[in-house]
């Protein structure tokens, strides 16, 4: 068990390794991934699943520096690869602040050749780097790593119709495990799912048949029988393999990607070939860890677990609930008031919260796969046709659906209402998953009114306002756990709340930042100030007009949100305030889109919107 | 030619028609299109096309409200169905400020089922029509109009996938003019041409044979060949149908969109199947008018042009160049000056002027269909391998790639520059096409470094800019004429650059409204007030403290900006000006996104945002 793990600092290293030697190191490679993330968290299962495959591509690719570019797509099945190219040192770090990432990132290595997030970008990045070298002369092989998840994103789809009309030679390894996050949906998805079944039905027919090669009578006929059907079945799969030869993509497999040899024989010839290529792999998710391979969507993204040796069960401490949990709660209970209902979600049914809604009400429940854009314009589908939609998305990947949010929901006016989870700072995800963008991105779309909870019992009143309202809504809010009463009388949806009087100083908190805000009170009253904090949940379209001359009375205002600064809430109320004739309010902002992993609490105090940082701003400021 | 146009205000009154009516119909419509367009401007190839085929599903369907819907994709394509759902009297208003929208719109007819604009969202949306009538017990047929073009669009895709997956039984047209708006691109495009192909070939090789039929010796040996090669060919075209039965859908067709008894039969069998359906419709764009089907890509989106009986050519007035003019040869220059420059479209090579660099510099120039996701991260894999992009859009269809540009370029900090063409008011196209949001959606993104030209000149410069720069850079500007140079002496890029001097009152203008600013100064000073204007054409990140001092010696500030007010320039600009102690500016902004078709003229016009409309604002504010 406690095997040191070889220092490889270069791909290459791998060269001279025998099968044997690669499947002990699949195996090491296995059990750092697993004693590592069951301390730091992490993405689990697909990162077990890919263990043989990455040690295949790096043994039969030549990736480096200057040389060929493997590009993982999404990026959260790279553990592997930072085992093999000089990471393995510095591994425990993982998704720790100033740790690994749990991406690839260029500025974490020279052997990551992009940072990767978001699902489905890989095969266009690809195909740009592919073009630059042809453009340059350079020889480079650019191999993409695409779950078959992505593949449903419509702009994996655009990606491969693009290369293969011209034939830029990209290598797709297409990673095949039978799931996206949550469970795999769509049409391909059963084609994808046919191709395996023929091809593992022909795997058996090759058994039986040459048990049955010395046989005669009955024993023959059986053999001619399965003869014909195995003719039918390689029609079939030929047939099957048309999809991607319609794309332009000349297709192989399906190959078993936990068997090293079946692996190498057949990246070798995705290596030789000069056209755009699509290797169909076959993997499992959470291979080796049986809790994760029985329920991969568990371990999809898990957070630390400590592996206990005995149960291998994970202890996880309970506490307030999260905003995910209260929108369970509340989806549930309207839908089950309302059979208008309708929850839509893409990929993130467990992640939203709407796992509890998937079961109780399937029939209203759609999880189009990792498909924003139509996950969006379904809902307003839904809605022009009489349905009430909820569309649960992370705030990062709403981001994907900017222009359906816009074009389809807004301007038509369509009560369709978006559920942003992970708003804010999202933490140990990194850069590419925080919640920052939203407000400013969405605040000035015609028709749509933006909020944001401060606690369980706001969410709670929106949810409900959704049942009632006209408009397109979004409420966004953060991975974190809230009280379902922090103590607000005026429940009021469109104006400040005055959750604590004081005379001095007034804290304006937006959504969620309420109760931090009430502890920086806290604070500042050992200091001798008596501060009022109010609770703001609208995120646009203001009123403020009766609540300036109330305002006017405090010497310093400040203004706490989570949420980037630019065409945040914070900057608009700061204008509206100003424009009545206050002094300019403090604000207090993300300024930094860019700090890498940490926890959300961490990069909170990073931008200094703690209880401590906002006190001692304000402090600060006063002197 | 002068036959009037029949009333037809429901189209069930088609039911009763022959199909010689039918084809008398086609022909008035075709008239009533080409007439009114010629004065209207507005979408010529692609309604002359779609003709019969409108007839066609009208009479075979029962679309109405309550009853079958009609979803066109995109939405340019309706002209016909205006004209037979009882809007044939305000045809001769198309496209003008309160007449006919050129596109689909609820709030113009009930027979508008959608308020289309933007491509790919269809199948999406019938979908979500098609689920919520199976909740609600109710028979409604979905029928969705779909071009080969809007099929590039991964949206499409991910909504086929579903409906494939769930059998919501969509039906789907797919109208094939092989091509989107400027040509056809992508392999999937080539995969239709084959369907295409083969089918005439069928067609063709049937009347051979029948003239063989009664021959012997060489004349039976073709035959038999002939023969061979139908069923060849029939096996080939069955295979190209699997690309759209893997996605679970049935596949009928091609067929031939101008025949309207082999249409009525094909309609007939998609009315009648209870699966997933798509019909594939050969049709040719601009049929009917022998300058749009030669160059259809010129009559995709026209200006008026007033038909002149004897040449049918169309006169156009010249006069300063446009923002895309300036950009065409700009960039041309920059790639022919440095190798590395290479430039990417979505569909709109025409549109963003780069029409010449595509010929120019073919190898460099990527269109990659209606895929903005797919454009701005294969421009990012460009980048990435050591190419200098340019990625031109429109505004509105940026909206499209938010995510991408987010984090395939400015996460990763690649000094990718974004053309954005039709920024600000964009007009006759109505609320969908407006370029409003840009500034409030992509200002806060880390490292992007937003510009908007005052003139050809400043676009010069920034396209310079951008060739030197190691950082994302975004330049927005209208569909607009403008002088190369303004008559600015300073050309700093970041700063405020006084354009006319002036001691009372200061408006900054920010990009095109430099010359509307100059305009309303002029007014001004008629009224004995002294004027000075300020161009800025930063858009974020505006340093304007070393001008702080300069600003406060006026009595009064404005700022104007033809963008949408939340999260914009204007805003953002004021309050870093009130923090500097300035009193707060007056803004000059779009106030109202959902202002229908009309000029740009005619909409700065009611956003006060004319010269007329800017002093008269700053007038009354003195008083």
């Amino acid at each position: 068990m406690a095997q040191t793990f070889p220092n490889i600092s270069d791909p290459s290293e791998l060269k001279d390794y025998s099968v044997a030697e690669l499947e002990s190191l699949a195996a090491l490679c296995r059990q750092e991934i697993m004693r590592t993330v069951s301390h730091t968290g992490g993405h689990l299962a697909s990162n077990l699943g890919v263990v043989e495959l990455t040690l295949a591509l790096a043994r039969t690719f030549d990736f480096g520096p200057e040389r060929d570019r493997l590009i993982f797509d999404v990026g959260h099945q790279s553990y592997t690869w930072k085992l093999i190219t000089g990471r393995s040192g510095e591994f425990y770090s993982l998704r720790q602040q100033g740790g690994l990432s749990g991406f690839p990132k260029r500025s974490e290595s020279p052997y990551d050749f992009y940072d990767a997030g978001h699902s489905s970008t890989a095969a266009s990045i690809a195909l740009g780097c592919q073009r630059a070298d042809r453009l340059n002369g350079v020889q480079r092989q650019n191999v993409v790593v695409l779950g078959d998840g992505a593949l449903t994103g419509g702009m994996a789809f655009e990606a491969l119709n693009d290369a293969g009309q011209s034939q830029d030679p990209i290598k797709v390894i297409l990673n095949d495990n039978q799931m996206s996050i949550d469970h795999n949906v769509g049409a391909l998805a059963r084609h994808l799912e046919k191709i395996r079944i023929s091809n593992s039905y022909l795997g058996l027919k090759k058994q039986v048949k040459n048990s049955l090669d010395n046989g005669s009578g009955a024993a023959a006929r059986v053999k001619d029988f399965l003869t014909d059907f195995k003719q039918n079945l390689r029609l079939r799969l030929h047939k099957e393999s048309i999809f991607f030869e319609a794309l332009g993509f000349r297709y192989y497999g399906p190959v078993d990607g936990h068997n090293i040899p079946d692996l190498l024989a057949s990246l070798r010839a995705v290596q030789l070939s000069d056209k755009p290529t699509i290797l169909h792999v076959i993997t499992k998710k959470g291979q080796g860890y049986s809790p994760a391979e029985e329920e991969p969507s568990r371990f999809h993204g898990v957070a630390p677990f400590f592996l206990d040796a005995k149960t291998q069960q994970s202890k996880q401490s309970n506490g307030r609930k999260t905003f995910s949990n209260y929108v369970s709660d509340f989806l549930v209970d309207a839908a089950s008031r309302d059979e208008q209902v309708c929850a839509i979600t893409a990929a993130m049914a467990q992640g939203t919260g709407l796992a509890d809604f998937e079961i109780k009400f399937p029939e209203r429940f759609f999880d189009t796969g990792i498909t924003e854009q139509h996950a969006v314009s379904l809902g307003a589908g839904l809605s022009l046709a009489g349905k009430k939609v909820f569309v649960a998305l992370y705030s990062t990947f709403s981001q994907r659906a900017v222009d359906q949010i816009l074009h389809d929901v807004c301007l038509e006016n369509l009560p369709v209402c978006f559920l942003l989870d992970r708003a804010g700072e999202v933490g140990a995800d990194g850069e590419t998953h925080q919640g920052l963008y939203d407000i400013s991105i969405f605040s000035s779309f015609p028709n749509l009114q933006l909020f944001a909870p401060a606690d369980g019992r706001d969410l709670e009143l929106l949810i409900e306002e959704a049942l009632k309202t006209n408009i397109p809504m979004m409420i966004r809010y953060p991975k974190a756990k809230t009280e379902y009463d922090l103590g607000i009388n005026n429940r009021n949806l469109r104006t400040l709340r005055l959750m604590r009087p004081g005379r001095e100083i007034a804290i304006i908190a937006y959504g969620v930042m309420a109760d931090s805000a009430l502890q920086a009170a806290e604070i500042l009253e050992k200091n001798n100030h008596s501060v009022a904090v109010y609770s703001l949940i609208t995120g646009n379209n203001i009123q403020v007009n009766d609540k300036i001359e109330e305002l006017c009375s405090y010497q310093h205002v400040s203004i706490v949100e989570d949420g980037i600064r630019t065409g945040g809430v914070a900057e608009n109320l700061a204008l509206k305030l100003c424009e009545q004739g206050l002094k300019v309010p403090l604000l207090h902002t993300v300024q930094n889109g860019l700090r890498g992993q940490a926890t959300r609490e961490e990069l909170l105090k990073e931008e200094g919107l703690d209880p401590e940082g906002i006190a001692s701003t304000i402090l600060a400021s006063l002197n």
